[in-house]
This record gives structure tokens, C-alpha cells and sequence, in this order.
């Protein structure tokens, strides 16, 4: 993913160097890169060729590095650490920020447009879809704003879990959508499967998220620890309580497992990232 | 326009409210709608379906939007007056501007992507890569990159017509190409002459914006007047004085002319559109 991404990524001694220099910053080196291992794992589901899964894992992991541009600038989360770095507008300026995370959205989208050998261009635009409705108001975009009218407020449970399937759960949802168009189609029962697998694991990630929040240091963590509470943030953890918020995620990971099933072994890999994902939190 | 554009957007009572209320608000009731007129002028010079042409010019007005509420923020022009209305960061507020901004992003690109009848996905696919080459690093939001470095220094017309070539003829030159796509093929020479009028086109809206923004007021203009001149931006006017970019401009139709004449009568309403930019500037 590293040399893909840099491959990708516009080079910083072309103009505008400042804008591309800062693109780079914020992309390379750094991140767990959760969405293109779940988008590679789902590819080798139904034996996508792994050039093109890359392509299809580029775009995802530029949408999500946008968003957490955008996210840590002063009119949104003010954050100042980010992958254990500066975060952008910190480490360039404000504008450079705005312009880093809109530009990066864009190109995510050219890279499902070029060519993609072997892949018909009807699932290349399904690609497009399913990014798009993932990123957009009605997922990452809208859940972002549901977060931002929720600060200081008491949330539900399934208020919170609404927000979370949007901010969150939607672009790993389409993580694991966007290797599996890469490859062969799949029946009704089988995407309804992995579509199940991808919504429970989806919401794992943010109640393991909740968790770590709470327990790890920003040390350790590579971006502030304790930031929700002290927003006074609602939380799986300040909902549930710790020990029921891990009990849930195993939970999760459970179900997520059980959805695989039929697969058999080809799913191992998405079982080990289910694994991986909740595994962080105990 | 607005019909499509309004049936596009999401309702303001579905939440997240106040995103989608943003995202209407600055999209609905302004502007002159240059980008989607070039895009049906376009498409009837190939025959297009309507139907789909109207897809393609949301997501470029979408996509022209967008910019214009990121451009407004206080970090990059910091305006308050856009299309005759309070700027989105001043009628809600910053972070809803930044949200609404990226939303808009997202759902021009879903526009691209939904099933349009008559159109081979492989256009469809041409299309999001256009529109994607002409917003992103290489377009639209490098040529605001190059903008922002320039204010205060003394730029060359070349310079200058590098970054307004990036930062409005990209995405003009786009509408001219998103509409042509909707419709039947293009031969080699065929596309290089409405590549050519394209280009020539974007460039003097661009002339013709700068000699609106040394003229007219800002109640006619809809937005802050004189701002270049107050910001030390390098424009057209004060590089070629008054008269001669009138007249640039009046060469820049003349040429844009001259490369569709092959076309005929087909090419009419382009011409008047043409004709219509820079006739702004009389």
C-alpha cells in the first residue's frame, strides 16, 4: 500500500509543490490501513486480481485520510496529533489543509476511473457508487456532522450506533464492497453474507475505537488519547461502560465470523482482520 | 437546472438536517449556471440524451459549488457574500461549510455513477475521470493552490494563465466534455476542435471575470467586488490594463468561433454561449 500510495500520489517537486508536498504528508507513512487490508481480503474472496484491488484500495484509503484531514482542522475537532505526526493545517496551514483533503477525495475517485484490466467498466462505476454513497451525506460526511450536533448532548444507544454506521461502518462497509466488485460476481446469499460480515465489523472497529480511546495513552495511540470524554463526546464506553463495550465487540466478531461461514477457507483472511480489529482492544 | 438539482440534493428534513439544509441553500437559487449550459450546449452537438446530460451538468454544477463554499472559508478568501446571499460559513457555520463542501464533492461523483440510459459505462467511466482530472491536484483545487501562493507576488501572464488554466479552464473545458460524452462518438479531429473552443472558452470566462471584478459593484456582481485589487491578486486588468484584456477576450470568442465552424448550425447554441461570456465584459 505504501509504494502503491506514493506511486499515486502527485510528485512534491511538480506545482503546486506546497499542495502536493503536504498530499504525501498526510498519506504516506503512517495508518493501520484497516480499509485496503479488508479490501485486499475480500478480493482474495473471489479471486480479484491484486493490481486492481490495490487501485480500488488506494481510493478508499485517500477518502479516509481526507476525512481525518478535514476532521482534526480548528473548526472541527481542533487536533493537533495525527499517526503520530503533526496534523496538516499544524504542520502546513489551514488552507493547505482544506485544499489537501479536497484534492485527495478527487483523486480517490480518479482511480476508480482508469483502467482496471479484467474488470468490466459496469463494476468499475458500482465501485464509484458504492464509494461515493459511503463518503457522501448520507454516510462518512453525514454521520460527521450527526457527531458534530451531538457534542455535549445524550445520545442512545441506537442514536449513537446510527452515527457510527455512517461515520465510520459505512466506508469499511465499502472497503470489503470494493475488493469483492474486483473480482467474480456473487450470488444474492453470498454478498448479503459478506454485506453482514462488513456492517458488523464495521461497527467493531468504532466500539474498539471507544475503547482504546479510554484505556491507551496518546503515546501509544499516535493521536489524543481521552479526547472524547474531555469533549464530553458520547461513547460506546461512556454508554455501556468498559467491560460491557469489549464483551460487545467480541460480540460482534462473533457474528462477523458466523456470516463467513460458507465461504470456508477463502474467508480466512477477512476472519483474521475481524480478528485483528477487535484483538486491539483487549 | 434547478428542478434537477433541487430532485438531486437531499431533503432538508431527512438528518442530518442542518448539512442538508446547508448543502441546498448553496446550490439552489444563484448563479448563472455557465458549466451546466456549456454541458447541454455540448450535448446537443452529439445528440445526447437530455435526461443524461442533465446528470452530468449536476455533478459539474455540484462540483463548482463545492469550491465556491471552500473558497469562501476564512482560511483561503474569507468572503461573506457569494451569489448575492451570505457565504455557507456565515449562514451556518465553518464546519458545516467544510462538510457541505466535501458532501457536494461526493454526490457529483455519485451522479456520474448512476445507471444512465444510452450511455456505455465506459463513457460514464470517461466522464467521472474528466470531471475527477479537471477538479483535482492538476485542476481546479492546484490552480487554488497556485492562487493562494501567488497573492502579494508579481506574476507573469504566463504564470497567470497557467493557474487560471488549472483553477476555471479545467473545469469549463470538462462541461464542454461531459456533455459531449452523453452523446455519439467523437472522431480525432472533431474532438480536438471542441477541445480547442473549450479551452479558449474557460480562459475568458476567466478574463472576463477579472474585468467584472475591476467594474462592476458588488450589488450587481452578487459577490464582494474589488477583492483582487484589495488582496494585491495579480488579474488580467492589471497585468494587460482594462481595454487590452476587454480585448483578449473578444480574440479568445473569435478563435473559440473559428474551431467549431466545421460543425455548422449543430454548434450554435455553443457559439451564443460563447458569445454570452464575454459579452458579460461589454
Amino acid at each position: 500500500m505504501e509504494t502503491a500510495l506514493a506511486a499515486v500520489l502527485p510528485a512534491s517537486h511538480i506545482a503546486p509543490e506546497s499542495l502536493h508536498d503536504a498530499m504525501r504528508y498526510v498519506t504516506l507513512e503512517g495508518g493501520k490501513r484497516v480499509r485496503p487490508l479488508l479490501a485486499f481480503a475480500a478480493g482474495e474472496l473471489v479471486g480479484a486480481d491484486s493490481t486492481n484491488v490495490e487501485r480500488a484500495a488506494c481510493a478508499i484509503e485517500m477518502i479516509h485520510v481526507y476525512s481525518l484531514v478535514h476532521d482534526d482542522m480548528p473548526c472541527m475537532d481542533d487536533d493537533v496529533l495525527r499517526r503520530g505526526k503533526p496534523t496538516c493545517h499544524v504542520a502546513y496551514d489551514e488552507a493547505t489543509a482544506l485544499l489537501v483533503g479536497d484534492a485527495l477525495q478527487t483523486l480517490a475517485f480518479e482511480q476508480l476511473s482508469l483502467p482496471m484490466d479484467g474488470v468490466a467498466a459496469s463494476a468499475q462505476l458500482q465501485m464509484v457508487r458504492k464509494l461515493a454513497e459511503a463518503a457522501g451525506h448520507g454516510g462518512m460526511a453525514g454521520g460527521q456532522a450527526i457527531d458534530l450536533a451531538s457534542v455535549g448532548k445524550q445520545l442512545t444507544l441506537a442514536e449513537l450506533e446510527y452515527m457510527h454506521l455512517l461515520k465510520t461502518g459505512a466506508l469499511i462497509r465499502a472497503s470489503v464492497w470494493l475488493g469483492a466488485l474486483a473480482g467474480r460476481a456473487l450470488s444474492n446469499e453470498e454478498a448479503e453474507r459478506l454485506d453482514q460480515f462488513a456492517k458488523r465489523i464495521g461497527l467493531a472497529f468504532q466500539v474498539v475505537d471507544d475503547v482504546l480511546d479510554c484505556e491507551a495513552d496518546t503515546a501509544t495511540l499516535g493521536k489524543t488519547a481521552g479526547k472524547d470524554a474531555a469533549n464530553n463526546k458520547p461513547t460506546y464506553v461512556s454508554l455501556m461502560g468498559l467491560a460491557e463495550a469489549k464483551r460487545f465487540a467480541r460480540e460482534l466478531r462473533d457474528e462477523a465470523f458466523a456470516a463467513l461461514e460458507p465461504f470456508g477457507p477463502a474467508a480466512d483472511r477477512l476472519k483474521a482482520l475481524a480478528d485483528y480489529i477487535v484483538a486491539r482492544s483487549f
